[in-house]
């Protein structure tokens, strides 16, 4: 059998990704990823989509975060991304239940910009 | 609303990717994809995985494809890989019942050099 110490579980698949924790910088756990959004010719993806909420009668949300705003943790087995408890509540999100996003570049801008990144 | 008439459906999400077809460049349906491998932290997909099989008896078996031996089709609605369904029976798979590969370094090269390029 292959081994490689170095990055035994460094990929992850597209069927397992939800469900990943996402942290903030205090420590925070924010909520959890609902799926990524890959772009079909380069294979990068562009937006981590987290799902918060839904409890005691809380209403679901989903926050589109760029993929540069997240950095994996391999400790924590999830991603980290600067935002507080505060701030989510004025992130960019949407009700899945009700709407879907055109993720086209206007949308790509103010995403992307709303997080302090250049949507290219 | 939105509206981006160059780019509608740019984006795959994750949990979308299964059932995608692949074609060869005679324009025969090799398979469909079961998932893609994702790397955690740059969030480049570097695997698409293929499955074939499954019909009249056959065992279904899965072929892990390197991104970059893969073009999107939008016409098609899916992936070209340039692979004869002869070689098919030569390239590297697996049986999904029996194994999970190891995604190591050996792996990559193996697999990416089976089909020509350079595993980085």
């Amino acid at each position: 059998m292959e081994s490689d110490t170095k990055a035994p579980e460094r990929l992850i698949a597209s069927d397992r990704v939800e469900g990943t924790a996402v942290y903030n910088k205090e420590d925070e756990r924010l909520g959890s990823i609902e799926r990524f959004m890959v772009d079909k010719a380069s294979g990068q993806v562009e937006y981590a989509v987290m799902g918060f909420g839904g409890l005691f009668g809380l209403a679901t949300r989903h926050y589109p975060l760029p993929w540069n705003a997240l950095t994996y943790d391999t400790n924590r087995g999830g991603y980290i991304v600067n935002l507080s408890r505060d701030q989510l509540a004025e992130a960019p999100s949407y009700d899945p239940e009700a709407e879907t996003p055109t993720y086209d570049r206007s949308y790509g801008e103010r995403i992307y910009g709303y997080y302090g990144f250049t949507y290219l």
